[in-house]
């Protein structure tokens, strides 16, 4: 059990089977998920518990979905005691946890993440969001969860892609803060539960320093995802996985600190390796304007007035949050890579 | 100057000329206002403040709204350092701060509001929401400003109906909680000043001691609101103004509270002459099946699991939250006044 303190106080996350954790759901709970979660993990829900199956994919986290669940919640009779419960990947529990943040003002609500990206990342730290097609989680709120409770057996379900989807986020942490995870990464481990423990850790040591991205210090988190989120924008959230759109931000980015003498030479070309051995794409092969994707970084929350801000690399297993990176840079390293 | 405490700080309620605050506003503002806020008080904003101007009425308080808002701040550049600035009555006060809630998960605001009903309630207490079909305010979040600057001229430019709008809420703090300002009610005041500070002051008393409504307090708050929000939403916001409604609602719970035993005899004829000297309404003439208005209330924020709750009156200057409140009740009070 890891425990992530926040300013309202403190959550567990647990790792048990989900069939424990239903068990220990509040009497007025309801679950929110999608079409491919309940196939896999309905079974482990109650007959009787209030259950809402959404289309899955990236569409669903959206203003019209956020009115449907609580629509949904209202005519269940859910008041402000009752627990929200997000079974699913970051669409699902990002979603959720806004209907959650927002539903009479707030209730509150659980995370059982089914995929290893939400596990790893968006499940913990209470970041919830939808997105706009103005910008990806742009409309959201801090708001904890109660309890997050991951079950070891969902990795048995998730396809390669899906796998892989999660892994881009576990690099993330190697490269950005802990060269030991770098070297059990590198060493291709066959039991992902100890590294999918410190990957916790790490952030929940990070959220609680700085919960709201205030500090400079959460925003190191963001290494990949100025490029990753232009990226997953600019395709309409339908061609690019979360993972793989910041598996080719994390090349980008690497080459961007290189250029601006943050990141020391070849670190790019580490960086790029490790991820391709994994599976992951480090460019991308669709005609995409360098330029668009710099106007929607400049519209995005890691931007201030246009100015960009990235978390780049001081070595591997290191990085700093860096303000006003020209556009020029930023172009150059965007051509460099699409050239590749 | 009324300063209101609340967890994560305080602000203060100006009273001041809108000249006045908007020279103090800080340079990287967004201000959000309606046609007919932007016809009387366009003219004290200067020229390059990014203004958004909405239509009027309570159908502008929705999800379609919050994203065309949000996407207008992207547009503009609006970054998390950014404040919104509301600039209206209660609908767009309201929409605006929940916006600023979940900006880019939050940024500030400022309240510059323009009718006697924000004035004197939802411009101070920090709840912002937006309206589902399925119910009012169902999808908000406590969010306090970081200032409130209210401009006397104001109530110059204000119909004499949205000026009894507004003085619904006033009686309101008078029947649940100050004999005193009954007095001065009753004497028919030409300065409404002092009256608005009183009703600011307790609010802000209450919003300290019970900001996120769970203590059972602010609560006390909502006498009127349970039969006027169910009015409200079966009237699609269009026929009656939240006053004139809440002034019905005052009037069918303190009938309520007489058949309870809660409220003493009589009170209700008080409470009604009172609202009807002031020119609000008491009973409502179309046909509507208080069957319907029970099935809305039973959704609504203030019920728990479909029990109904209600502030009734123990006196003229007094009032309790009071739970459980059996359907039938709440029937016989509806027909009676519709009998009336």
């Amino acid at each position: 059990m890891i425990k992530v303190s926040h300013s309202q106080g403190e959550y567990p996350v647990l790792f048990e089977p989900f069939s424990e954790a239903v068990k220990g759901l509040p009497e007025d709970s309801f679950v929110v998920t999608d079409e491919n979660v309940a196939r896999l993990w309905g079974h482990v829900l109650p007959a009787d518990l209030p259950l809402l199956v959404l289309p899955p994919g990236e569409q669903t986290k959206s203003l019209i979905w956020l009115e449907r669940v609580s629509a949904w919640l209202a005519n269940e009779g859910a008041s402000r005691k009752s627990t929200v419960v997000a079974l699913g990947g970051g669409v699902i529990g990002d979603l959720t946890g806004f209907v959650a943040a927002t539903y009479m003002r707030g209730v509150p609500y659980i995370q059982l993440p089914t995929t290893l990206l939400a596990q790893v990342d968006s499940s913990v730290g209470g970041k919830v969001a939808v997105d706009i097609p103005d910008g990806k989680n742009l409309v959201g709120a801090f708001h904890p969860p109660v309890r997050v409770s991951i079950d070891a057996k969902t990795l048995e379900t998730l396809s390669l892609r899906q796998f892989r989807n999660g892994m881009a986020e576990v690099w993330k942490y190697a490269f950005i803060m802990d060269s030991s995870l770098m070297a059990a990464l590198q060493e291709q481990p066959s039991d992902i539960q100890p590294i999918l423990r410190t990957c916790i850790e790490h952030k929940a040591r990070i959220v609680k320093e700085d919960e709201f991205e205030t500090q400079g210090l959460r925003a190191i988190l963001n290494y990949g995802h100025t490029v990753g989120h232009a990226l997953e924008q600019a395709t309409g959230y339908r061609k690019l996985l979360h993972g793989e759109a910041i598996s080719i931000g994390m090349a980008v980015e690497a080459h961007l600190g290189e250029r601006l003498g943050i990141t020391p030479q070849r670190t790019a070309e580490t960086v790029m390796r490790c991820l391709q051995r994994q599976g992951l794409p480090v460019t991308f092969t669709e005609p995409l304007e360098p330029e668009r994707l710099l106007e929607v970084m400049k519209k995005d929350k890691k931007a201030s007035r246009g100015r960009l801000a990235f978390s780049l690399l001081t070595q591997i297993g290191g990085c700093k949050l860096v303000e006003n990176v020209p556009e020029q840079e930023v172009l150059e390293s965007l051509n460099k890579l699409w050239a590749a």
